[in-house]
């Protein structure tokens, strides 16, 4: 039987990566042969957590031949992933985002919760079937679920990624868990090396509806002024993404973490005449300020997704 | 909050129809407000289990308001649903098939197990919640799992479907399994009252593979010279239903269950050809032989479907 590949999306945040691993295992306790690959580098937060715990980052994948056995963790839209998934034999999804444009040709393994992260599902799963979670596992699940849920702050955040944590921390020990998230969002933050292209590109979703192509960055930072005082900076390197890329939108929300509010990089009019239309805010000097809205899975892509699917 | 409608696919078979009532219920006890719904009238096996147990049929559905929250169970694609479903907010699906084109605007609940009744899917969701199952319901979902794997015989079967059997027996306490499973497989078989347009719609699947629209119907039966002496009529309905459906492809499957044979049939020149080049096997006076090939979800639609996507 050959190996399960198991991947996280193109632009690996730390729930993504770390699902990969807890789910490779997963597998592997399964009696199904697996392993986790990396497609990308990490970003500082995610580095933080593996230094942290002096845990091995999965190797650096250099590709999957045609019909190669492929789990994808953390998500599912063909934007997302591999370039030549289509050749590939998805056998695994284990997600917690909405669905795009999903088809098989066979029955295969499928889990989506609308929880906070992957790793809460993770962890159900675990405990579903009796299999142990070790120490360092459960430290690395457990800065997944803060890394996504920002600990708790995220309206993405339910009662089950609570309870994950509260069950995870009696293997993981760690003490204070605000320190160690407080800890984790400066690693985050530390953006100081990092050219304008990458910057905008640390975490970002793109995603067709239909043919609409739409490209939703994030920086979650305890620092937006930051980012913001790069704004001129980013707002010509958007555009030219956005031109590149053919993009019908581009847009990069800067994310205070710990006051929990958004500043929306908008790069044209034409994009801030939507951003108007969907978001109801007025935009000035290329900034949107969409108040609370931190969550980009339930509070951003949704309404986007739902302007684009009624055009 | 609303209630989640439960509706199972448009061609009801027993396993979906139970589906519907135990996933409802799975629901009702995680405090959601829910509640099956017919779409159809049931198939003289379905009719036979309900009215074994003395359970109550559920309520036939007059449509769904837009917005009206929505479970899918034992099915997934759209041109198996109730057909304002783009408009109805989809929430929760439960499935062992293939998947097709699904998308959501939102992060959803879905289960997807490659195994061979919804129902055993549905076993595993009850231990793993520590949900108690009633004698009644654990009679219907065992009735659900022998549909649909004809008692262990088709390919589909797993070892997951089998300890679900045991499982549930052990509330059940079914004495003899064969003989129940018999029962239920002649009740199936009792065509004598229905015409050649409902024989053929008895349990269907319509797909569609991009532009490409697929029917493909099983009668399983103890007595397969029943339909197969109907030949004649049956090719001319099917010819009829290929032309008002503006169908790419029909076929027929005449499964034996308890000799485990397939024998096909086919209603023109077109769809021989497709079905040579699919099966590698030729057919003659409208009849393919397929031998073993006793599971269309397994054995017969992923290699249309293969077939289609390659066009």
């Amino acid at each position: 039987m050959s190996i399960v590949n198991v991947i996280w999306h193109k632009v690996p945040d730390t729930d993504s990566i770390i699902s990969a691993l807890v789910f490779a295992e997963y597998l592997v306790k399964s009696w199904v042969e697996a392993k986790a690959f990396r497609l990308w580098e990490l970003n500082n937060e995610t580095r933080f957590i593996f230094d942290n715990v002096w845990a091995d980052v999965p190797e650096l994948s250099t590709g999957f031949e045609a019909s190669s056995k492929i789990a994808l963790v953390d998500h599912n839209e063909k934007s997302q992933t591999v370039d030549n998934i289509d050749e590939l034999d998805l056998e695994y999804i284990v997600d917690h985002h909405k669905i795009w444009a999903l088809s098989t040709s066979k029955p295969i393994f499928v889990r989506f919760e609308n929880i906070g992260s992957t790793n809460t599902l993770l962890y159900k799963m675990y405990s579903e079937a009796s299999f142990e979670i070790s120490k360092t596992n459960a430290i690395l699940m457990i800065s997944a679920i803060i890394s996504d849920t920002l600990l708790f702050r995220s309206p993405t955040t339910t009662s089950e990624d609570v309870k994950a944590i509260e069950e995870l921390n009696k293997i993981a020990l760690i003490d204070d868990l605000e320190w160690y998230a407080l800890k984790m969002f400066n690693a985050k933050s530390d953006l100081w090396d990092i050219s304008v292209g990458d910057l905008i590109k640390l975490d970002y979703k793109e995603f067709d509806v239909w043919n609409f192509k739409i490209w939703a960055g994030t920086i979650e930072t305890t620092n937006p002024d930051y980012s913001l005082n790069r704004k001129t900076e980013i707002v010509s390197k958007m555009q030219e993404i956005k031109s590149e890329n053919r993009l019908d939108i581009i847009i990069l929300s800067v994310v205070d973490i710990l006051n929990e509010k958004n500043i929306t990089i908008i790069s044209d009019e034409h994009d801030e005449k939507i951003v108007k239309d969907v978001f109801w805010v007025a935009s000035s000097d290329n900034l949107a300020d969409l108040w609370a809205r931190i969550s980009r899975k339930k509070q951003i892509i949704p309404q986007l997704t739902e302007y684009y699917n009624k055009l």
